[in-house]
C-alpha cells in the first residue's frame, strides 16, 4: 500500500504510479480477440459453440441450447425467498424511477419567420447486454443494464453471459424474469461482443452493446466500435475517498475494502488532510481484512494497490482526487455538499458519512456501470442516453430562408461548393 | 446509379447494396495508423516533424514551427471581405445560440427521508478538434466543433490541422480568429490524433477528440478510443429524401448534387412512391450536373452511389428510410412533420421544401458533423454533450439508509460480497 504524504519526496512517483492504476494492455490481446471476432463473421452459431466448447466447458448439440428457456428463468425466480425477491424488486422500482428522470425529451424552438430547430430523441432498435457469468454472475449487473434500454424504450434486449459447464447462475436467471427479458444467451467473452455486433443465425445483430467484462471482452467492445455503439471501455473498480476528521475510520476502512474485495487489480484511495485518521483507517483495514471471507482478494488488492494520501488541506484533497477522477467517490466530511462544485471529475459522488458506496451499487437508484482508470474526465455512467439518439430537426419556411439564404449561399460559394450554394439559390425570391 | 422499383425482382440486391454503402476497410489501415501512433508515443514532436516533411512537404526547424500564429490569424479576418465576414458572424451567432439551447443541466432530485439522488454535468478539462486541410479545408468545419465545446464550457481548446507546402488556408485562419481559437496546430492525419491522445511537447494531451477525416484520421481515433472518448467514426457524406409529387424536381436533384459534389464516395439517395417525380429527377441530375465546377466528382459520385427508389406508398418509402438511416434526410412531401414520428433514423431531419441540406451545413444552427453510412442508427449529431460527462450524484440521511439498507445488505450477502454488506451494516441504527 501507498502510505505517503503529499510533501513527501517520493510522493510524485507514487501519485503518479496511481494516475496509471487500471490501464489494461488492450494491445496484448489484440491479435487473440480479432481471430475470434473473425471467426464469428464467418462461422457464425457454428463458431460459437466451438468457443463455448472451449471456455465453458460444455458442447452445444443444437442452435435452442445456445438459448435459456423462459420457463427456468420463472421457475429460479420462483425459487429465491421471498425477502431477497422484495429486495431486488425495491432495487428495480428505485434503479426505474431514477433513470425515468435521466430520459431525454424530445425539443424544438421556433423563430417568428417559421424557422423550427429542435431534437428529436429515439431509442435505438436494439442492444445487446453483456453479463459476466459463472462465479462472479452478479444479479444487479443484469439490472443496471437492462433497465435503462427497458426505460429509453429500446424494442429489442438480448442479453449474453456465459455458464461455464452448462451451469447458469440461478439468481441471474431470477433477475432476468424478474426484469421481464426473454432473449438471453448462453455466451460469453469475446464471442459473445462479436455476436451481438454481428450477428449469427441464433443472436441478432445490435445496434448498442454494454456490460462489463474482462479485458477480451473490453477489448472487443473497442474492436467493434463503429459497427454498433458501446457505452465505455472499462477497467478494475475502483474508490476514491476524501475524508477530514470527521469521519469514522472503522467506516472508511470498511468502504476501501468493499472496492478491494473485488478484484486484485481493484484500487482504494483515501486522500485526507488528518494524519490521524489516515493512520487510524490503515489500522482498521487490517481489522476488518481478518474478518472478509474474501480476504485473499482483498488484501492483495491493498496492499498492491491501495493508498492513503495525506494532504496540507482539503483544497489540495481534491485538487488530487480530481487528477485521479475516480470510478467511485465518497465525501466523508462534515459539509460534503460544500465540495460538490470543486470536484470536477468522478463517476458517481457519494455524499456525507451515511452513503457509503455499496448503496448504489444495489438499491439507491444511480446506475452502477461508472468509467473506471481516470476515464471519468471524458465518460459518463451508464445511462438511459447510452441506450438513445439524437437526430436534429431543421424546417424553414419561404420567408426564412429568405432571410438567411444569401448569407448561406456566399459561405458556400467561398468554400467552393456549388451545388450547395445553388440548392439554396434556387428556393430564394427574387 | 441505381434507378428502380422495390417491386423489382432485383431490388432486394440493390437496397442490399444501400445499406452497404459507406463501410469503410478500416482493417487495411489498422497496421500503417498503428505505427503512426507508436512512433507519435514515442518520438513526440520529433515524429510529429518526420510526418510532416513526408505527408504535407514541407520542414519544420524548430516547435515554433509547428504552430499558427494568432497575429496570422487576425490577419487574415482582416483580410476577408465584409459581406462573408457578417456572413460567418451570422453562422457563428446561430450555431451558437442552438448549442446553447441543448446544454445539459444539472439536476437532483430529493426524497423526504432526506435522499438525494441526481447528475451533476460537468465540462471535459480539454478538446482537441480535428479540422481537415488543404483544398478542403472548410472554415464552417472549425465553427461546427469548436462551438460545441465552447458552450461546454471547456478550457483548454486545441486545434490541428494539415497545411500541405506549410500554406495555411486563410479561410480557416480567419474562422479561428473569429471563434477566438488561439491553439492551433500545423499537423494532420493520424499523427494529431495521436499527438492530442497522447500529447507531445508540444501539443497537450486532451480528454476528447472530435472532427472530420479520412479513412486515417478515423482508424486513428477508434484506435485511441478508451484513452480519450471521441465523437464518432464517420464516412463519406451522405442524403436521403423523401418526397412525394409535391415536390419540385429541379430542386431534388441539385440536392443530391449537394451531397455528390463532396466526394465520389458520397451516397444520395431518392425515395419516392412518385414514378413521374422519380423520371423527372433522374433528368434533371443530368440538367445540373452540366453547369457544376465540381461536375466529374458529383457524376461519379451520382452514377456509382447515387439511386432514385419508386415504392407503393409513402409508408413503405419511410420504411425502408429507416433501415437506411442517412446522415441528412430531406422530407420534401406536402405535410413533412406528419411524417417526422415514423422517422426513426437519420443524423439531420430537414422539413418541407424551403429546407434544403445545404441551409444546415452553414448557418442554420444545429451541427453539420453527423453519422453517416447507418450509423445514424446509435450515433447522435455532434453536439454540446461531447464536451460534456456526468457524475451520478447520491447522498443518504441516517433515516434514508436505515429505510432502505437491510435490503442492500441483503442482495449484497446474496452475491458474495461482504465487505460490501458490512460498509452498509454499521451505518445502520439498531
Amino acid at each position: 500500500m501507498i502510505f505517503t504524504n503529499s510533501k513527501s519526496s517520493s510522493f510524485k512517483a507514487e501519485f503518479s504510479e496511481l494516475l496509471g492504476r487500471g490501464k489494461m494492455d488492450i494491445e496484448s490481446v489484440t491479435v487473440i480477440v480479432g481471430n475470434i471476432i473473425s471467426e464469428i463473421k464467418t462461422d457464425k452459431d457454428e463458431a460459437l459453440k466451438r468457443h463455448i466448447a472451449k471456455f465453458d466447458k460444455w458442447t452445444p448439440l443444437k442452435d435452442e441450447d445456445l438459448k435459456i428457456s423462459t420457463e427456468s428463468m420463472k421457475k429460479a425466480y420462483d425459487n429465491i425467498d421471498e425477502k431477497l425477491k422484495s429486495s431486488l424488486h425495491l432495487a428495480y422500482d428505485r434503479i426505474k424511477s431514477y433513470h425515468e428522470k435521466q430520459k431525454p425529451k424530445s425539443w424544438f424552438d421556433t423563430e417568428a419567420n417559421g424557422t423550427i430547430l429542435g431534437q428529436k430523441v429515439t431509442p435505438v432498435d436494439s442492444a445487446g447486454l453483456y453479463i459476466p457469468g459463472g462465479k462472479a454472475a452478479y444479479p444487479s449487473s443484469l439490472l443496471m443494464n437492462v433497465i435503462p434500454a427497458q426505460v429509453a424504450g429500446v424494442e429489442n434486449i438480448v442479453v449474453c453471459t456465459p455458464t461455464p459447464d452448462n451451469e447458469p447462475n440461478e439468481l441471474l436467471l431470477a433477475a432476468c424474469h424478474l426484469c421481464g427479458v426473454s432473449d438471453v444467451y448462453k455466451v460469453g467473452g469475446a464471442s459473445a461482443i462479436a455476436a451481438m455486433a454481428y450477428g449469427t443465425q441464433s443472436i441478432p445483430r445490435v445496434d448498442v452493446i454494454t456490460g462489463p467484462g474482462n479485458i477480451f471482452v473490453a477489448t472487443a467492445k473497442k474492436m467493434v466500435f463503429g459497427d454498433v455503439n458501446i457505452d465505455m471501455i472499462a477497467g478494475p473498480s475502483e474508490i476514491g475517498i476524501l475524508a477530514d476528521d470527521s469521519a469514522n475510520a472503522s467506516h472508511m476502512a470498511i468502504d476501501m475494502l468493499s472496492q478491494a474485495e473485488h478484484d486484485e487489480m481493484a484500487s482504494s484511495i483515501l486522500i485526507t488532510p488528518s494524519q490521524k485518521l489516515a493512520d487510524e483507517v490503515k489500522a482498521e483495514l487490517e481489522n476488518w481484512l481478518l474478518k472478509l471471507p474474501r480476504q485473499e482478494i482483498a488484501r492483495r488488492s491493498i496492499e498492491e494497490r491501495g493508498a492513503i494520501i495525506v494532504t496540507s488541506d482539503m483544497d489540495e484533497a481534491v485538487e488530487l482526487m480530481n487528477q485521479i477522477a475516480p470510478e467511485h467517490l465518497e465525501v466523508a466530511t462534515m459539509s460534503p455538499f460544500e465540495l460538490l462544485g470543486a470536484i470536477k471529475h468522478a463517476g458517481a459522488i457519494f455524499l456525507g458519512h451515511n452513503t457509503p458506496e455499496a448503496i448504489g451499487d444495489y438499491v439507491a437508484g444511480p446506475n452502477h456501470t461508472l468509467p473506471t482508470g481516470g476515464t471519468a474526465k471524458f465518460y459518463s455512467p451508464l445511462g438511459v442516453e447510452n441506450f438513445m439518439k439524437k437526430s436534429s430537426i431543421i424546417s424553414f419556411s419561404k420567408s426564412a430562408i429568405n432571410e438567411i439564404g444569401e448569407e448561406c449561399a456566399l459561405i458556400a460559394n467561398t468554400e467552393g461548393l456549388t451545388a450547395h450554394e445553388l440548392s439554396v439559390r434556387v428556393r430564394l425570391s427574387n
